[in-house]
């Protein structure tokens, strides 16, 4: 646990949303390459704030440098410029709870006898508990909680004399999700899990090639999308240019599809597809399950708007903007001792009362995780003098933890874990209440052979998930 | 000048809009008063974000607090804590380029032999230069440049004993737009210039009185609105409750039209009008005035969106967001040295080209300033394949400069007062574009009665506006 | 009451000490004036760390950058590369403990209808409360608390048309301590008032002529001491060269005696004299008036350091460094919950026991103010082992406050002012203690001529002290 | 290399020391273990002042806090009551140029087989490389360039499953200096190398028990001491109390001479013996070993005053200040860009002229690395009009660099390494120079039994050092 993060008591945020670890950002052979990965991280940091870093090598040496904070307040223009040299990878970081720890930021750096190697990862190993226990049995130290330290201890001790063999090596022991950039003194490897997890993007820009979480990085420093890396596939970034290597024999894909329900930036193009166009779609497939007369489609904004969009298209009911986002928000705030009722949730969103007043509303969100925000907003509509309020979610109950890179509460808080539909509309106290099923969701992501993973909804899981991680979920 | 302002060389964002300069709150007979006015300019920040300040009254002595920077970074806890008393004022500004300097935060606070007072103020006093030199002339000293401390003066220097009298006395003298709120050791005033240019409303909290600029901010603590402040009227919070006073005698109203059009946060109801109602009419007016054949409406987000409902829904033409607004920038942003094309416009903004491509498209925006950064919207959608790109400004062309609080460029560089609209066009590069006619937009913020200012449109300035100002602001 | 200042709960370090209010520096006609005003400032830091400033002028318009906190911490480089032209003047300030706010920094910087001007002050004028009273009956405003503001006031309002008269004019109406540096946009004015109160000297740097406080800031950056200004003298340095007018009748002058006692630095020659030849000549002195056997002289370090020197040589006992001073101090502390006793002063000064064990030692100190540092030490002392414990003060009892500039406590917080030495020694818990005679005090500084000011030894004040300002001293 | 430490350009500070690189510190069994350790570092940041670190354990889980800075800047009161638990050990560092990087900070803090351990480690471990070597073969990872990280490798690997027992293991395998605290969920162990290079002592408070490396931080907290610990002994504190093994079998001490020359703080026991009472001796010995006519005999602060003092005792010439410390100066010094010459020097010694004119002088040093502090001193001394001037160091030429955890420059930056006396006396510009010699300096710090490390001055290394070790140093 990190000190320096607990300075005042805070009103914490009323962000009812899973939450993606990270994001990662590579670029080799541009002059310019720390200045490129600090932009490209600056679009991917709705996949992560708590830290980040960026690792550089001048093709000698790697120098590192990560904090906790804000892209902006980390690499200012002195700390730039030291960053020297045209291969660089970056990391940006969301941090759960008991973790805001520096020295879990990444990239992680070492020395090893296969030189320096500096490494960004997205995604969950579940089995790194119990290599971990292995390689701690053996006698290694570990100086990072992170799952992501295994990775680099059995790359370190491969019998393998190359980097490629000895990375497949290592990736061979573990089990999950991983979307890596690996940095070496004159090469960067972009490597993407056997069932594609989370998502990873080649670009090029001015003769460069660019690696990216997301296209939306893409977009901003002007690089061209060439193509996802793929799953099982590790591509090598070097001066002979892009070399690409499958170190995993195929399995069934299992792409997250929460990525186009929340997770992702609505103008990037994630597994082929744009996020912002299936979002529209799940609006509409939504419309059609569950209609209903209202006068209006109100968003939960920023996120529920392209459902809602989709939603009033398809059900011709006319959309407003009757729910207000502050956008001035910092990131503590103190609460007069009296406190205010759903203060949290007014700092965020504020109604429009004469647009409310009175009529019959829909309210369109993108998921209910705990309910205790969706509860508090249905309090705030209402108490505007909406006539009735119908909840409308663009993707099926949450039922289980993820256990592949999303920052996820235990089963015992989801609280369609637990409660059934009827339930949770009488706890939010909306008039109706409806989800969108999981096949229509299917149809809206345009996933027809079923290559994504919707365990999130199912509770069937692609991979093992180890005892004790299943257990830590749900004792808690 | 702050030599603080100035430590790194920074891409100044492209934000082609008029700016407000200033909010004001206030709190009367609260044990928590510096909270709430904390989090009444949380609420008002939209209004200005370069600098804060509170300052509290215990009864007997007066406590000020400012600094340059946000909200949240100013009023720590242990601040906050420090501003004891039950009264208290708080201003939050927007500098212009020449002068982001802590002497000219607000409240200005001073001693004098109608002991201490601090003041906040919104708005611009006119006739400021003139009196500066009658008073320097009499031998008077200013520490600020700011227009207030002429207020200040003339208050101090009263024949009259009586504070109402005094400030009465002071008003007098000043031409121009104020919305103030002045604390006095165990008194509060809300005061309202004679053609009420800047909006100023009375509210109720727990028994204590609240003074805002805009309802927003009584919204996130939850109180009560009771009226706006009346043109020419000062009203007094004191132990004996509210008194009225008109310090002025009736005059034609002019209330800032664009308070409404682009200033005011649109969850606000400002001069008796929701904002958010009014910006959707403002749309409908834009579609039946400027209708196209077209496959979508995309708003320029945020400020455009409420225009392009109401357009879309009146047009029959779907609204999509294929404009992807980035909430995570910061204040200072370093470009590569081989500047990426539209850079400023990227870092805020970034079009889904799977919306976009062989569509045709017609933008809403609010308004067009000087016109860079419609020029490279137009450029960045075509960019993304779109077939057709009709632009639709919710107001009309931005011909004057602002005299009353509005931070405005000069009228050389307002693009539209040098050039027709079918030049705006062409130098933005649209297929159409079209701005709504004054009279629609009279319409639509249901101004019947002739009662707002319009002169940014028409340079038809409701006040004398001396030449020294008219100068400044023609020769830039 | 600065807020800011009150983060957290910090052991206050026992400075039992006067303090000195100001330091002020200047520079006219260098290129890299404001530089040298920073270097100057480093090097007159003793005088006040808790907040500094720089006024430049390019030769129109002046700009001022000021600050809470230590010289290296307020002027980084790109600051002091924002404060541009030929000009300076410079302050470093001590504050009060009730008044460490930002609006009293210095240099006070204002229009009026003589221009711009920027002006720093050593030294307190001890009418400035009537004064003050008859402007605000006049109608003027206060910005600050502090007497500086009301040399401004009447600078400003003067009849005259030109510089030196209006500073004359504003001068004559005030009574009191003041060593000023004044800039306007092409000259600056040194001035020290007619009893010469504070020191202030005219040097030479490449061409340029500087101004300071104390000679050790000439040392620093190369500048060659020229003369003191004297007492009555007002000399303005600009294109012509140096000018010099008395601006006031002479007077018997009353130089402050504690500057060679313990304000100013040892290697300043302050009034013509070496401080630390009159300081090694206080600890002569002092072996003969109070003789003692003893095995060894132990100076409090740093500032007793001298007169223990002088003491031992006087006395041929020899001197021992058995007291260690800790220089890594910050400005915060943490004490442990159970306090331990005596915290503060080990926290600065630590004796060493093997030299101390079963021995006879004299403490040599510069002053005692409130008695409670000292006592703290002798005890400490004795617990090492001390045999005897023989306190020697290298200057009289100190039994009146300072009006002149200096910081310090009450009449009734001086325990010499209501204790006999005898009782000194026993609350102190000393074998026997020893002060300086006032006549040798006189002797060791050369003061033949009655030109200093001893009014915190004898209560003998040089000018009129106004009731209210003694009221609140001995009020308190 | 860490970018933050290149902020801006800076003056080096001319520091001619050499530094030592650590100090430790831990508390067993304290209620406010964390806030002693603090205080404790806070004593004892003359050994490094670059980074600080403290780890804590409530019994059952390490939390560990280090960042670069100052002791009082890192850790703040929240800081401080996040580290909760009564087993707390601390370290301070000084770092070399190239490595002013957080992740060498120390304590170092792992996980492993054994369980979580963090260690801080004052000394150098000289055959570290080739140890990492061999374990990097091995397939090990370094996360570190920090020699200590491989006794936690191999502790971590050992096969015996106790603590002491793996302890032992490890430290088997390294050669050098090491005065070690390691802290376990419920024991603290202190090591100290089978030579005893670096101090490590024992004592007690309140019943609880603390380790320190020097005793001037029991004085702060009013610690007793109890004793030292033994070369080649292992201390375990834990719930049984103190209990005391020896690991390694007995070899000639060799412990660092330096400490009692310059590094230790003056109000040490260092190694049995108080620091002052031997630097006094030292000027004894050196004012019989070459004496000289002068007037006045004047220490180079602060280092320099207790030789100075003993010189003065023994030669009967008088000791002046007449160099004069500036004790307020921060980290970083902006210069003009027409430089001044000896500028550093200026910003910490000014001379007094009024002392020095027309005087023959005998400058009192400590040590004499580069000369090039001491060529500016003389200078400066000189030009104040001193008629002679006569160096004389408190030991003899330093011709050899230390490995044993002291940073000293490479062999041919040491100007007596290269150059004979009267070369360096011609260098330096001094009327004569003389040096302690080493016959003298072992008497002097009481070293009848030769259990002192002299190897700066013989080149005679109490230990094999290892080539690439040697290599690097002199090819520098």
């Amino acid at each position: 646990m990190d000190p320096a993060s607990q300075l005042f008591p805070v009103v914490s945020l009323p962000d009812d949303k899973f939450h993606d670890h990270c994001g990662v950002f590579a670029v080799f052979g541009h002059p310019e390459a720390s200045k490129l990965t600090y932009l490209g991280l600056y679009a991917l940091q709705h996949r992560g704030q708590e830290s980040a870093g960026i690792a550089v090598s001048d093709g000698e040496t790697l120098t590192c440098y990560k904090q906790m904070g804000h892209i902006a307040e980390i690499f200012t223009e002195p700390v730039l410029a030291s960053l020297k040299g045209p291969y660089a990878i970056g990391h940006t970081r969301y941090s759960t709870a008991g973790d805001t720890v520096l020295k879990n930021a990444q990239p992680l750096m070492v020395n090893c006898q296969k030189g320096q190697v500096a490494l960004g990862h997205n995604g969950n190993i579940v089995n790194a508990p119990a290599i971990r226990r292995d390689l701690e049995n053996r006698g290694d130290i570990f100086q990072t909680t992170s799952d992501t330290e295994v990775i680099l201890h059995h790359f370190a001790r491969s019998k393998h004399h190359g980097i490629p063999e000895s990375l497949a090596d290592a990736l061979d022991r573990v089990e999950g999700a991983y979307s890596i950039v690996a940095l070496f003194k004159d090469s960067i490897y972009g490597i993407r899990d056997p069932r594609g997890f989370r998502p990873l993007t080649l670009g090029k820009i001015d003769g460069a090639y660019v690696l990216s979480s997301e296209t939306c990085a893409f977009d901003l420093i002007n690089a061209q999308p060439i193509r996802d890396i793929e799953p099982g596939e590790m591509v090598i970034l070097d001066k002979r240019g892009v070399t690409s290597l499958h170190f995993a024999p195929p399995v069934k894909p299992a792409q997250c599809i929460f990525e186009h329900v929340y997770f992702a930036r609505p103008d990037s193009v994630v597994f082929g597809r744009s996020v912002q166009v299936s979002r529209e779609e799940l609006g509409r497939y939504l419309a059609r399950e569950h209609p209903v007369e209202a006068d209006m489609v109100v968003p939960v904004p920023d996120s529920g708007v392209p459902a809602a969009l989709g939603f009033a298209e398809e059900s011709g009911i006319p959309m407003k903007m009757a729910l207000i986002r502050n956008h001035y928000i910092g990131r503590t705030f103190i609460e007069p001792s009296q406190a205010i009722r759903d203060f949290g949730v007014r700092l965020k969103l504020n109604p429009v009362r004469s647009l409310l007043e009175g009529k019959r509303v829909v309210l369109v969100d993108d998921s209910i995780i705990r309910g205790t925000t969706s509860r508090k907003l249905v309090r705030i509509v209402r108490e505007c003098g909406a006539r009735e309020v119908h909840m409308r979610i663009s993707c099926p109950p949450t039922i289980s933890p993820c256990y592949y890179g999303i920052d996820t509460p235990t089963r015992k808080e989801l609280i369609a874990a637990t409660h059934s539909v009827e339930e949770i509309r009488q706890y939010i106290g909306a008039d109706t209440l409806g989800y969108l099923s999981l096949d229509s969701l299917r149809k809206a992501v345009g996933d027809t052979a079923g290559r994504f993973c919707s365990a999130c909804y199912t509770a069937s899981y692609p991979t093992v998930v180890q005892e004790p991680l299943l257990a830590l979920r749900q004792r808690d």
